[in-house]
């Protein structure tokens, strides 16, 4: 741990360029930043920074460099569920918060160009008037920034048709570990200086590709390859219609062989959330959700796009359904009210876990498509091995399952270590069936023991020699998806 | 240049697992292999190889490593139109045609376990009973192979729906340059060896993602970092129907603002081609297309999917039509053979020039879809600067310019030359319109000395410093991609 004389001369040498409210320096500080949205996971930094400028990000790195105990660890808002914005005694939290500006957007081209700390849903608000909108939907999209999306490569429950965040940036600018700036993809040094001259809407760079491609690289890093501080990115028409379908089924099983059908016949739907028996008990005690009470899955099926097509391909999927499947019950709406009704049973699951146990821990897992009900019996013998409640939505389209253990860790002291055996279990089952080791929420400091699962000595290797490519003294987010005992050797 | 006792060994060593007919070491055989479909770009390689497994790609690197004279450069088909599958003196090519198997298919997960040598169209035939196929379409995809497609992210005109071969390779295995076997992305060694023991089909590894996305990284890096000897590949389903639309204007202005409209209105054609007047010039010469004379544009627009649907969507494209533009003429249909002789006009485009000029050189360039209009008429200006014969055909959706320049060089001797002047304004000019430097061509020996144009030295250190993680010594695929100045310093 640095040594408080140490972190003070630091503290002064930030102080010369960054106004006070801008150095967070108190132990409330601290705890309020010791966590992220999972709060399994719990560190406290040595300090917490508040840029507002890509230049004032590189002279603070810059600074850290000549400090070989401190690390740096990038943060958002803090609503990631795999512990990556979580520092360290050693480090400096790096907050991108109020570099939030939407610097230039371009509709006929479907892009605008960001600073990373703008929240996602705020950039859709933003560019609301041009039909068109930033897609991926994590559940934390009213709070979320887009520089979050970018480290952990957030998805949504709509990212089965229109792609996850790593589909949707096209350029990047960079801090990387050693305060140098540089820029990834469609956008260069130039197309960020024009835009400093304060034009409104322009003219942005744009191409399909140009040279290796270390956009992709860079989104899904978490972290550990610089700060991404601006970001070129697609915008996507906000859909004309929605249609929402919501089936009932006695078993979890023939919903999740509905999930295949509807693939495999062409359908794309936006969304194909599946709602387990643990979840719909969960929600049940808050609403009436008119669903028999033999039903042990619900799937929500929404379509959206041109009005009339969807209505064609709500009719052949309704047709599809009738013909192969037998539901409990089968609803459809269009009436955004209704629709909104519909959704209250996947959105209101978190929220009524409360009613059930106090604590909850959501997992992210995934599986091939195919092996849905396979994955979810066998995790429900995994709960019951282990004693705990289960409750599971899955973006079923993607194969990635969300199984929630709802717990009390003063009415059951044992709980929190059975629920860390039942998620080696989870995880070691997923591989085995052809999955992988998380879907969109990270592997961060949560899963980052279980890489040796599925990747090779000689696979993480290659990683870790690209990341010091950019981070070669390992300060930036260390000890963060790669297992602790490989960084120690390297 | 290595010395050919130097080389007689190497042979030697090979000639130890490899059959004669694996070993191609004629002047004839280095005469067949100096060149791509470019024809503008000739070297002779000093021998090819020809594995038939991914052991014996490794085998031959490890051996390459022995010779420090001697570097290799992988090659599918040799259909690329960049250079980048072009030796030189001290190269090693090593044919990838004969890993060409089928290794498994998962029609539920809608994925393909292949050998990289195996054809494009190939592929779509293998699996054509299952309603799916691959569907990034170069024009070589008859010929070319799915590892050349990986090593240039090939395109091709229905890409701007469904995709660029980048966006459907999920997973790889490489022979990186030091003849390790790697896995990247969703594959790790064990799916590939459950597969070497000959089942036909089987569940393939599948998941949105999992920690940093090396797949992406390799997918475009023109065969710097090794060898693609296997990969995990999407399949797509074939779409139920197609419509086709062919509009022809006055000017090539009203026809890419078409584009754009079709575009911002929120439709998703799977093609939207444009050809110039150059072209229209050409293809008249032989066939007749039936085009008002004072046409100098012609869009060609293609919807496909559920035939209800894409009805509705060319009713709403029609209207669209009618009431914002004039065009000069308007016909759509969904009849095979009048389908095939709309895209006559497209892809008769280059079989045509033939009857202008014996050669043609095709160039690959791309501009944001809002500055088609002004980069189609610049670069007009500069064909008619440097008195070359311009034929262009763009896919316009994505803002990917095809100028072809017409030339004999018996009747006009220094045409070459002009040509590449012509080329060296073409990319300035694009870069300012901010475009980039290739759509799907790759940049290969082609663009390498523009790479500048784009990128900082510090952007392109970055890249050479990763590219040295996966080719410390720089053996594979050399002066590709990089200007060979940057090159020699590092």
């Amino acid at each position: 741990m640095i040594a408080s004389s140490k972190l003070n001369k630091f503290v002064q040498e930030i102080q010369a360029f960054l106004k006070p409210e801008q150095v967070l320096n108190t132990d409330i500080d601290r705890y309020l930043y010791e966590t992220d949205a999972t709060s399994l996971f719990k560190n406290q930094a040595a300090l917490i920074l508040i840029p507002r400028t890509s230049q004032e990000v590189a002279r603070i790195i810059t600074i850290i460099n000549k400090y070989p105990e401190l690390n740096f660890v990038a943060r958002g808002a803090g609503t990631g569920l795999s512990g990556g914005a979580i520092g360290d005694a050693n480090s400096i939290i790096i907050s991108i918060a109020k570099l939030s500006k939407l610097i230039a957007f371009d509709a006929a081209n479907q892009m605008a160009l960001i600073e990373t700390g703008l929240v996602n849903e705020t950039l859709s608000q933003l560019v609301k008037q041009t039909g068109l909108h930033f897609s991926p939907d994590p559940s934390s999209q009213a709070a979320c920034t887009i520089g979050g999306n970018i480290a952990e490569n957030a998805g949504g429950i709509h990212c089965y048709k229109h792609g996850v965040s790593a589909d949707q940036i096209l350029g990047l600018e960079v801090v990387l570990p050693s305060g140098e700036i540089i820029h990834l993809g469609q956008i260069n040094q130039q197309a960020c200086e024009d835009f400093d001259l304060g034009q409104e809407i322009k003219q942005i760079h744009s191409a399909k590709r140009s040279a290796i491609d270390f956009t992709r690289l860079f989104v899904g890093s978490e972290g550990t390859f610089g700060i991404a501080t601006k970001a070129l990115v697609r915008l996507q028409k906000i859909p004309e219609s929605f249609l929402t379908m919501q089936v009932a089924f006695a078993s979890a099983i023939e919903a999740a062989e509905l999930v295949s059908a509807i693939i495999k016949a062409g359908f794309k739907p936006t969304a194909l959330e599946m709602i387990d028996k643990g979840a719909l008990e969960a929600v049940s005690k808050t609403f009436d959700l008119g669903i028999p009470g033999e039903s042990n899955a619900v799937l929500l099926i929404e379509l959206d796009g041109d009005n009339d097509e969807i209505l064609l391909e709500a009719k052949a999927i309704k047709q599809l359904i009738k013909t192969q499947f037998k539901p409990l019950l089968y609803k459809e709406t269009q009436d955004p009210t209704e629709r909104q009704f519909l959704w209250k049973v996947r959105k209101g699951t978190v929220a009524a876990f409360g009613q059930i146990a106090p604590f909850w821990y959501l997992y992210d897992a995934v599986v091939p498509r195919s092996k849905i009900p396979e994955a979810t019996a066998k995790i429900e013998a995994i709960a019951l091995k282990y004693n705990l409640k289960l409750a599971s939505v899955l973006h079923a389209a993607d194969g990635n399952l969300h199984p929630n253990f709802l717990y009390d860790p003063e009415k059951d002291p044992g709980v929190v270590e059975r629920i860390h055996k039942a998620s080696h279990e989870i995880m070691h089952l997923c591989i085995e069936l052809g999955g992988v080791l998380s879907g969109e929420h990270g592997i961060g400091v949560e899963k980052r023991d279980y890489m040796p699962f599925l990747f090779s000595d000689a696979d993480m290797e290659t990683m870790l020699k690209v990341r010091r490519v950019f981070d070669p003294k390992m300060i930036s987010n260390p000890n963060k998806i790669f297992p602790i005992r490989v960084c120690k050797e390297c």
